[in-house]
């Protein structure tokens, strides 16, 4: 295909992850090794600093903050929550996107972000297409939730897991040392539809004694009877219970199990907001099961754990990102890179690509041979596939205080070019 | 002073630490090089384990296990709370600590701990010399509250803060990207009476950006209206907020603020079991400042946190150990280890003494001058004093599966020789 000069723009999305800046560092430092990208833009909180024509110049930025972008944690170029609406419903948001494009000569977009910035993504590239702009997108993946169709797995995952399995590892220690008083506590997951997080972290329970002694996943309806039932025969085993759980466990009807409390807040996606299963469990184990319970919520702490983060997931994230640039350079466009497993002992990964609009429009749950017959713990098929994510640890910079040292982008403003403010959520 | 042969014994009690074990390990590894005493048994369960009888022998444990108590959070011969009553009112528990000793020929007796702890060790040792039994008690420091009288600081509390300031340096980063929907974060801190904790942790605050943005202390009474104003300002001014809260928020009648749930338990020492502030502070931001909040309360996860735990701390704490047995040979007796703070540029530490008594019955809260005017965050002599017990980090071992590897006692029980079984909390 023709080569494509002009200019390129990445921007992040979702919820933040330890490794996304990864894919962000890949990103640029392809797109500066190669001949036909001229400037590298960062939207400032993603698709919104697209709309709102607040971007920032990245080639202006030191190689230092660049390079430590491999080591900061959550998303340095701002990360947003805005849903575009259907083209068909609503075509103002994605001719402004065009329109901010063409003013500023982008000719490569990469969006970093799950199944809903894989849709815009999508859209945007078609609508591109529609009106002879031309124009390469491509879609690198990030979820701590591991969601995401088409990919082994994503970007992200493997160090929420590693920070969570040893929180939960560290947690049990905690229980057990106490067990004469504090005898169960429950350690709340993240994790709104699929149990990946919570199965994932069930990894730390090496030998009986290691906690989690009980893992829950919303993929499995969870039943008050049978969770009472087996912290009864837990703690008849050990003397000692812990409970790791996703955030978003359901009943037999699909109702999300905190609902009853009904101030649940739904963000712009639609989503519902959750909280509070660990408090939910924690009255049930008391109310029901007459034991003593404490809980740990770390909550978007586990999805930023720089400090223990897993270098492979780091590198996984490093090579997405810069694959994507590679595969747009040589002619690409409309994809998501994907990881693909090439084996597992030796554990080996490679990308491959995916249509955006098939990841779009998946999602991907946790097989149910992943967790055991019981629906309590995790199956040794979920161990195998979940610990080549967790291996290596990235190194960090530890300042002078004894604290880690992240980076910020000084993020100096590009001159805007359309003339034109925009009003969000038209 | 004589030579004292004999055996010795060591108990851990409270809630658990990150470091701990370190306290432990210089224990036992004093012992081991000492001439006079036999063999080292642990108290499995702290002052439970004495009363019943459960005692293992530590001698028989690996030189491996020994090693590796350094680099293993938690307590690894258990812990409880269990609160002696006066011998006045009930010298039961005295007469049988004394005569399990007696049984075992204990002549030392190591207890690490807090003021409860040594409040306990202080009575035994006591009791010991009316009945003309040759013992000789120390306590080693232990608590992440930081809150004991006689000593510069605790073993435990710089593992915590340096964690609990990364967590949330680390949450931060996660408000600041997303802050255009998360507007705010709770981070619970531990710490019932004293903002010891909170305000460690307040050191994560380097610069304007980096949270948290406010920190509350249990010392300076809370009020809702000035909270509110807070976080107002901080969201006017940054357009994201970040709180760090201690557990034990008070209201200028010195009522806990999340006392109107009326579901607070409390614990054997009668203290009130925490929790809900977050959850507390979450709904006055969403319900007064119109803010989108979260939370994040890391529980007992951040007293274990050894995976990012400060060798400053691991070394003191073992430190302490350590000396309490060269002051136990010695001839001393009736005392704890104390830290005792050289000079702090650069950062040097060494032990003292404090009678037991002195730390029983002592409680330290931080120094109004460690807070700012306003009471919403911390000085620069806040920050003097804790940055140099978060230096260096804990070497640990991390296993093939990527998680670490921390580990426990094979703890062989003794025979039991009084020949009695007995009823606690009689």
């Amino acid at each position: 295909m023709a080569k494509l000069r002009g200019n390129a723009l990445v921007a992040q999305s979702g919820g933040p992850t330890t490794v996304i800046n990864s894919s962000l560092c890949g990103i640029i430092e392809e797109c500066l090794k190669s001949g036909d990208i001229e400037l590298v833009y960062g939207a400032h909180n993603g698709i919104i600093g697209v709309l709102t024509e607040d971007l920032f110049d990245i080639t202006k930025e030191s190689p230092e903050v660049i390079r430590g972008l491999r080591r900061t944690p959550s998303a340095a170029a701002g990360s947003c929550r805005y849903k575009l609406k259907n083209p068909q419903e609503n075509r103002r948001d994605y001719d402004r996107i065009l329109e901010v494009f063409k003013a500023h000569d982008i000719r490569y977009f990469f969006y970093i972000g799950g199944n809903d910035s894989m849709d815009t993504a999508d859209k945007v590239a078609k609508l591109a297409g529609e009106i002879d702009y031309e124009l390469r997108v491509m879609g690198a993946p990030k979820t701590i939730d591991n969601d995401l169709a088409e990919t082994d797995h994503t970007p992200g995952y493997g160090s929420e897991v590693k920070y969570l399995a040893t929180m939960t590892m560290e947690s049990g220690r905690d229980t057990e040392a106490l067990y004469t008083f504090d005898t169960c506590t429950i350690v709340e997951a993240m994790g709104r539809n699929a149990g990946w997080i919570a199965a994932g972290a069930g990894v730390a329970h090496r030998n009986t004694l290691d906690a989690p002694h009980l893992v829950y996943v919303p993929e499995i309806a969870f039943s008050i009877e049978r969770f009472v039932a087996d912290v009864k025969q837990t703690h008849k085993e050990l003397g000692m219970v812990v409970v790791l759980a996703s955030e978003g466990l359901k009943d037999d009807s699909g109702e999300y199990i905190t609902t009853q409390k009904g101030q649940l807040a739904r963000d712009s996606f639609g989503h519902v907001q959750l909280g509070g299963v660990a408090e939910t469990l924690k009255n049930i184990v008391e109310q029901e099961v007459g034991l003593k319970c404490r809980y740990n919520k770390p909550g978007t702490a586990q999805r930023n754990a720089m400090h223990f983060a897993s270098l492979t997931d780091s590198n996984e994230a490093y090579m997405v990102g810069a694959e994507a640039v590679r595969h747009a350079v040589k002619g690409g466009s409309g994809k998501m890179v994907t990881i693909v497993r090439e084996s597992n002992n030796p554990y080996r990964a490679g990308t491959g690509l995916a249509p955006l609009a098939a990841v779009a429009n998946g999602e991907k749950f946790l097989p149910r041979e992943f967790m055991n017959e019981a629906g309590n713990h995790i199956t040794d098929e979920c161990r195998d596939y979940v610990l080549p994510l967790l291996k290596g640890e990235v190194p960090i910079e530890v300042g002078p205080d004894g604290l880690p040292e992240y980076v910020r982008f000084e993020r100096r403003k590009v001159a805007p070019r359309t003339g034109k403010t925009y009003q969000l959520g038209g």
